[in-house]
Order: structure tokens, then sequence, then C-alpha cells
């Protein structure tokens, strides 16, 4: 039997890579320098990785980025005031706080202070709220936007078909809902949301035309699962123990994968599907604070 | 057979007026006198006929109300200058739209020009974004929560049941989604929300434990599309040409109410099930805005 192909993030997100660096030299053509600032608190070595692997990727589409590192014990008060003062500046487009954060700063507070205009992210309830109602003007969230693309690029037909998403995270399952039933091109699906509470489960994913586990259950998603000829996307990302691996840890997705290809039409591998698709929405969404910013 | 039982808005309206006007002389008591401004802009009986049901309603509860009125020419911004001065006067608790609005008007703006802590409609994006996170400090648009309401009252298990929402309108089909899909209490359900491009909708509905119709035509969830003893909600509003009817019209729900009592365990009348909820809601949404603008 005919395996699966492959939904190769990382192929396309060097495309988009291209895309998003052609914008920039034309953005600076006309004077403007997109700029983005990261944010990062305390020492929390994955997201000290994150922001590194960001801010890369920012330099080689020519993104100005700026990281502003501050101690574990920052107050509340301190980050607030920082972002007031990015938010205000012109010359900053985009402003990220990575996640998670120290318990005593509140996320909520902290992803309503970040300048709608500047939220490359997609975090801010308005951004959201506006997604939810189809607009255009506004940023949606990275890994949604991303799983969307990766399907686009590989024509992978979204209109009409049965979606299933498993998990309701804020930042994946619910958005990436929100985006795939709008009335619109590339979207138009029959929208499933499944989760902890469900039942039947594996009934439900089964029926999926396109079938996208973000659940971050470690090969939680198994042959019977999946409907054959069904396109999967594995959004999970889960450390489990590895002897064999230097770090002792390896990163495994909730899709098992060897498995799925087997019967799947199109499969992401992960690592190398979803995550670098997220990357690259993220540097496209700062081009697009950029453009936007213009009177 | 056995039929259907009535899940009876009007009853249960009538409750939450109850508990809505207590709340208000709490309220009182403190001296605080909640109030809601209708705004209303040129002749469409329709909409004259809701906001006067509106006041009426307010009026029994003890809300404090005021109508707008408008010419069918009002500019963008004189309505905007208007709502800027409402959304700053700290006597005023809720402010309302009667929609729709003339097409010189932009109803995308005017939902954005409405403080949100105003906003009991629950329209503005910021409100809509909040939903979809799961905060409770905001407004939830009114049919979504009223339908929840009235599930609620009727001890209608919710949590891991079959959610299919007929239609995504962003008034209702998309927040009622955004809704019961959250992990809480009287929601964590299953939800899929099929629209016009659907395919299976037949099939879809039938899955249903709970079945929301909401697409607005007249009569179509029909016998085969309900699985038996399911609970079926019935949002739709269509005029259809009825020559008995003195006004030559009569209002019609999405759902073949005589059809379908005979083998659901739960259905809506309509009128007289959603529609009554709603305006209870709003009510209700006013209270929380007088009581969420204290310090």
């Amino acid at each position: 039997m005919e395996e699966a192909q492959l939904l190769d993030g990382r192929y396309v997100a060097g495309q988009i890579h291209r895309e998003t660096m052609e914008a920039v030299q034309r953005l600076r053509r006309k004077g403007i320098l997109p700029c983005v600032v990261f944010i990062r608190v305390g020492n929390h070595p994955p997201s000290e990785l994150y922001v590194r692997m960001k801010q890369k990727k920012a330099q080689e589409v020519g993104i100005q980025s700026e990281v502003i590192s501050f101690p574990e014990d920052v107050s509340q008060k301190e980050v607030l005031d920082n972002l007031n003062r990015l938010n205000l500046d012109p010359s900053i487009h985009g402003i990220l706080v990575q996640l998670p954060l120290p318990s005593h700063l509140s996320e909520k507070q902290i992803a309503l202070a970040i300048n709608p205009k500047k939220d490359i992210d997609g975090f801010h309830p308005l951004n959201l709220g506006k997604m939810l109602l189809g607009e255009k003007d506004c940023f949606y969230p990275c890994t949604p936007l991303g799983i969307q693309e990766l399907l686009k690029r590989y024509k992978i037909e979204i209109e009409g078909k049965e979606v299933v998403i498993l998990g309701r995270s804020n930042i994946v399952g619910k958005p990436l809902a929100a985006l795939f039933l709008q009335k619109s091109k590339y979207a138009n699906a029959t929208v499933t949301v499944v989760h902890s509470f469900s039942q039947n489960i594996k009934e439900h994913c089964r029926q999926a035309d396109i079938l996208i586990a973000a659940m971050g259950k470690a090969r939680f998603v198994t042959r019977d699962f999946v409907k054959p000829k069904a396109v999967v996307v594995d959004v999970g990302v889960s450390r489990i123990a590895d002897s064999s691996s230097p770090q002792g840890y390896r990163i495994v997705g909730d899709v098992d994968f060897d498995e799925i290809k087997k019967i799947a039409s199109w499969i992401t591998p992960n690592p190398g599907g979803v995550g670098p698709m997220t990357i690259a929405m993220l540097l496209a969404n700062t081009v697009k604070a950029a453009e936007l910013s213009q009177p």
C-alpha cells in the first residue's frame, strides 16, 4: 500500500520565509524597518531557546529584533510599564511575550496590555474576537494560521470537509475551530471539536477528512483513530524519556506517525511539520503589523 | 408514543425577570440605578418593535432606560459621537444599538465603538474573544447565553453530550459553539458546527444529543434530522405568508415542531422558546454591567 505524502512544514516555512524577506525588502525601500520585541522573564531554558530561534529567524528575513529579559522576580507593574512604552513606540511593530510566565504574573492581564495592533501572537482577546467574526484587519494566532497555510500550499481541500480537532486549548484548538468554520476560502469546513470530556472520541476521529491532533498527549492518535486516506496534522509536543538521546529525552507528537503514515493520504512529520510553520506565520504577522502601521 | 416536553422559554424568562428585579432592588438599595440606552436608526418597523419590547421589559424589572432615535440619514460620526458620550457617562451601564443599521453606517465600526464594559449585547470583539478564552468578566451574546440558561434550568445535561449547531452566524452559531465547548459547567460538550457548505448535514444532525437550529430557514429541520429522544432548540425566525393571519404572515422556526415533538425528548416552542430568553439575558447582562461598574 502506498504511504502518506509528507506535509513538509520545514520546506513550506522556507518558502514563506523567502516571501517574508521580499516583503521586508519592499518595506525597507519605503523607509520602514519592521521591528519586533521579544520579552522574556526569568530562567526557563525552553523559553530562552524559543526566543533565540525566533530571533534568529527574524534576523534571517531582515526584521530587526530586540530581546528584553526580565529577572524572575520582575513585578507585574514593571512588565506593564515596559509594554506601555513599547505600545507607544512607532518604530516597534510587533511585541511578543514569551509564555509561560512565573506564577506571580498574570498572563491574562499581560496579554490584554499588548497593543492589539502589535499583537503578532494573536493572543489578545480583541484579535481572537475579530477572528471569530471573520474579520481580516487583525492578527490570527500563529499555529492555527500555520496549519491553514500548510494545507493551502499543498492544495488540500478544506471547504465542505469534515475537520475534527482534538483538543481545545486557547492557542490551538479553539482558534483553529474559529478559523476553519469561517465562510471563506481555505475554510468553510464542518468543524467538530473533541476533548477530554468527549465520548466517542475515536468514532469522531474516524469520520475526519482532516484530523488535527492538538491534545499534547504523546501518541494518543493510533491507527484505529484514522480513516483511510485522511489528512493528519500533528500539533502535539511531548517529551518522552529516551536514554539513547544526548538530552535523555525526545520530542514526540500526538500521532503515531509510523503507523498512521501507512493509511493517511497526507501527514505532517513532527518535528518538522507544524512547528516551523508557527514561526513562519509569526514573522509574516510582524510584516503585516508593519504594513498596517502605515497610515 | 410519549411527546416531547416543552423547554418553555416564556416561563423560564419570567423566573429570570423576577431574579433580575431582585438584583435591581439590591443595587438600588446601594444607590445604583441600573440604566440602559437603546439606539435606533431610521424607520424599520421590526426594529422599533424590538426596542419597544426591550424597553418595556427593562421597565418591568426596574431598570431605567432611554431610547435615542436617529433619522435614517444620520452620519457615522454623529452615532460615534453619541456613543463616546454614553461610553463616558457613569450613570449609564448598558448600551445597545439595534441592528440592522442603514447601509451607509458601518455596523462593525459601531460595534467596536461601544465601551466593552457597557456592551450588554456581547457583540464587541473584545467580549467575543474573552468568551472564546473562557473568561467570565465580560459579556456573552444574549441568544447563546439564553440557550445555555434554558437548558440549565431544565437540568438538561450538556457535559460530554453531542451538540450539533446548524448555522454559523456571528450572533448565534459561532458564539454558541465557543460557549458550549468551554471547559466549564453547563458546557464541556462535543461541538459540531454545520452550515451551508457542509456535506452530510442530516447525518450530523442525527448524531446530536442536543440539536440547535439557527440557520433561519423555515422548517429546514424535519423528522429525519432528529435522533429519537434528542433535545431540540429552535432559534430560527422566518416569516411565511399566511392569509389567515391579520398581518398576512406568520413567524415559523427552523424546526418542524409538530413532527419533531413526536420523537424529541425536549423541544422549544417557537415563538415562546429562545426569543424570551434572549431578552431575559439582555437585562441580566445590564445588571451585570451595573454590578461590574462598581469599584
